[in-house]
């Protein structure tokens, strides 16, 4: 197969958002990720000598903790904080630029998640070192959706043709932004299901749209359960929620159960990017169906791959 | 020495609690243990290229910093969280069930303390990796037991023949649970020294009974002090009351000093699990009877032996 | 040059405060660091087997996260804790005095940030390894001193002769405390800027002029801008103020802005430990007068060199 990329494209390229990945940049880290997953021991110490800086402004649990094994993987060193809060950032009011100027000068990577939206540009304007965004705010989680599009491929074989359903809080969950932008690359059919309130935020749709990509909108899963190749469930982004009545309505507003995908084909996938709370029932787990344990252990071959590509060799 | 064991029962293993072990097991455990102390080098870096996640919903210094250490010296990487708070658990409501089994698609073993009883075999039961209970609420501890022992082993030369008081909330401690079990494999006499609300748990008496280990139950150390060849002191376990009323009544009620020891065995030896509080004195500290600082560091050579036989060389 | 120094003199030391390093051994840490910026490989893993812990009892990004990264750069592994309150420290109420006792016993160095004054002195009192203080209270915060000398010395190419202003709350300020004491080593002019009720404090005064050091002190910049050559800007503490009175006094009452340093030299160099909070304008940034960012990065090749005399090749 001939790319019209190849490892040098990568070498200390931010990663801010999925809109600046072509299809064959994709492809080329989800090639990548295929090589780690079949021979994890080529990897080892690969970039031994590096430092990666880990800072995390929100919780995580998979985000941190598989880039972390992916460092660890390589022979990189890290530094940062997991809880800003006894960083001088949480501690004493030290400003985000101040805190991206010091770690830029320490390490050769930073990786970041912030509540903030627009927050990954503007630490890659600040430092000389690249960016990975680890999420930021509702706006992008680039590498949870390269993850999640290698384990759609990983299933399939391929992208192209398939229909993919989102379900959830698709306003404020930064997961379903970053994937919609990335699936433009390929010939898909996207359904965005969810209430009115909850809907695909409108500068999402308008890029769909302007894309040229095959879409709906729909408040109920019955309506498309029976069309489905990917169904990709998330969260109520509790924390986005400036407003706590309206956090409120969504309270058990849905959630995909064994009742919920009835109907659908066989060959139905579910993904989440988790946690999960409510919104996924247990009882999915041990139904072919459920892939989010292969997709959130293929969070670590993947980020392998990516800092594998960024810092070189 | 002929062993009814060998390395191979302890590859991959869960460490849920003590009863799970033999006598023979543990003295295997003991004898690699004296190998690390005295040869730590042969064991450095031994593990490379495991990793290890560390898990810890509880506080913890010195079994999170000790398990640290010795990971660190079998060359083993690490990943998890020593808060919760800034994890997708403590952050976002995750299931530990979900984060169980996040972590074992991640890493080679999983170290974890927790506040619920039952729950280290609850991870056992989800992981495909090894678990090691590092401490589940009142129940286990039982790496810190096996630690204990090899200091009094170390000490004495061997357990079988010494009579061991226990003495503080023998209730709620999970030390002296974990370590009245482990005892019953030795011809030992065991004396449960605490206040009526504070005594044995009913079950842990009922299993040493079963075992026909010698055992008495007092409420003044002033009584067995001076047939106690061991006195193991435990805090109060203030996190461990739901009522503050119960824990209030605990107050200054004992504290093990210069004054209540009198009368004591010229080789008496006392451990505390640490941390302590006000129950024993630091006026002990200079004793020739304190050994709890040397069972501390034990500590580290212990579990550097337990991981290196759990995963392997 | 001939130095009444050796790295043996470093071997196995307390860095607790400035006082106890004389001008030469000063010097040749600087000297140090010049190799560890020029040829930063030369110190790769040359601490490979070497444990160092960091137990930080108050927030910090740079000095934390230097040392951390100055102990992977030399190959260390590190245990301890960024954030107390999930240690028995913070949360079971153990001792300053068993954390030390304790960790001295896992690893090979102590590198400790507390807020009470003496408590780095303590320490090393009772550890039997070497224990650097990472700031203690308002007292002392050696390290820091030591990068902000190597970054005057690296500017100027020499400390004597140069004058020196210090502005901000020199009160509260361990960093300019202890910067006022290894000064005195120096042939240099020390101005103190400060309102009356956050002047530099009356044993720090004393010191500089029992070392007959020309020193002066004032409450405008404006009256001493045109005669420095380094302008110190340091943060209000707002932590060590008991009185939440007495720091609102503080609130705006100076800040550094290219109003405030017109008619300076053209070879002015300010220097901010950091963090800054509104005492220090990013307008400054973009000038050639700003000197922190580097100052900052220096800290890593300062901890390097410190760490590699301490703890052996």
């Amino acid at each position: 197969m001939v790319y019209l990329v190849s490892e040098s494209d990568f070498r200390n390229r931010d990663v801010v958002g999925t809109r600046d990945f072509t299809r064959d940049q994709l492809e080329f880290i989800f090639d990548k990720t295929v090589e780690v997953k079949t021979n994890p021991n080529t990897f080892k110490d690969k970039l031994k000598g590096k430092e990666v800086t880990l800072i995390f402004f929100e919780p995580s649990t998979r985000t941190y903790n598989s880039f972390l094994t992916a460092a660890n993987m390589l022979g990189c060193t890290t530094v940062g904080f997991q809880d800003p809060s006894f960083s001088s950032y949480g501690g004493k009011g030290e400003s985000l630029y101040d805190t991206i100027k010091m770690f830029s000068s320490y390490s050769d990577c930073i990786i970041m998640r912030h509540p903030a939206m627009g927050s990954a540009k503007f630490a890659a304007e600040i430092s000389n070192k690249p960016i990975i965004n680890g999420g930021s705010g509702s706006q992008e989680h680039p590498t949870q959706t390269m993850l999640d599009m290698f384990t759609i491929r990983e299933k399939f074989g391929k992208i192209d043709g398939l229909t993919v359903g989102m379900i959830g809080d698709l306003k404020y969950s930064r997961t379903t932004s970053s994937l919609s932008y990335a699936l433009t690359n390929y010939n898909v059919k996207i359904i965005f299901i969810a209430p009115d309130f909850l809907q695909v935020r409108p500068e999402v749709e308008a890029y769909v749209k302007q894309k040229n990509v095959n879409f709906m909108k729909t408040r109920e899963l019955s309506s498309a359960i029976n069309e489905l190749d990917v169904l990709y469930v998330t969260r109520i982004q509790k924390e986005r929620f400036s407003d706590p009545d309206e956090h409120k309505k969504t309270k058990g507003f849905y959630q995909v159960n064994s009742d919920s995908i009835k109907g659908c084909k066989d060959s139905l996938v579910i993904l989440h990017p988790l946690p999960r709370v409510d919104e996924l029932s247990t009882s999915i787990d041990t139904t072919k169906h459920a892939l989010y344990f292969q997709q959130a252990e293929n969070g670590k071959y993947l980020r392998v791959a990516l800092l594998s590509l960024m810092l070189g060799g």
